[in-house]
């Protein structure tokens, strides 16, 4: 299930070093190297799946099982006012390595980091109309 | 385990009503009524827990079992470029709402949203040593 190009996939095969923070057999974290902050940490599953609706539930949840974990540590050590915990699907949305990673990017008041938050309204009956859309996709 | 000023704890339970996309006995899925763009959607867990390290593993584990069904819905109908998958934790993060949600936001390229990424570079030593302390924590 590895890409042999993927530099997650070398990392996750300890093929190329990375600064641990956890690992289980299913996922590994460790701390990213060109962070947005101090403590910039990265949740990867071993295998390699790109994106997130792509990846069976599973191997989700085993990430979802270790997040608290991990983000209390980097909580407890650098203390920040908040944290982001994301995940960017497809270069538009930022993603950078194709192997589905979650960032935990410690946050202070005021850094700078993702200020933006440009929320819309919906017209009137577009809400509803989506919402019975996606349903009807699951 | 609700809290009773929370607006999620009531969406919840019902009592406000919400565009449902999905829902089981621990998580709902439902749009943002201030979406940062058409189908941007919040999944939370029934429960009303704040922050990402104050929650139990296994409710993070249910959100993730459901990210991906729920993330592939949203992308069906949207057709997006992307999509950022995020969990704000802290008002200095852009938590808004202290009841634990993932976003799922459709992104288009050249969108505007969330355009910054401003990575650095640790000073020697700096990574390793953090990579300890965070170890040291878990």
């Amino acid at each position: 299930m590895a890409d042999k190009d993927c530099i997650f996939c070398k990392i996750a095969a300890g093929q190329i070093p990375c600064n641990k923070i956890y690992e289980d057999e299913n996922v590994l974290a460790f701390l990213d190297i060109g962070p947005l902050s101090d403590g910039h940490t990265l949740i990867i599953p071993k295998q390699h799946y790109t994106r997130m609706h792509e990846c069976p539930p599973q191997v989700v949840a085993c990430i979802g099982s270790v997040l608290p974990k991990v983000a209390g540590a980097v909580f407890n050590v650098l203390a920040p006012d908040g944290y982001n915990v994301l995940c960017n699907n497809g270069r538009a949305s930022g993603q950078l390595v194709e192997h589905l990673h979650f960032h935990i990017i410690p946050r202070k008041a005021g850094d700078g980091i993702f200020t933006q938050w440009p929320a819309h309204k919906y017209p009137q009956g577009r809400v509803e109309k989506l919402a019975a859309d996606i349903r009807a996709k699951l």
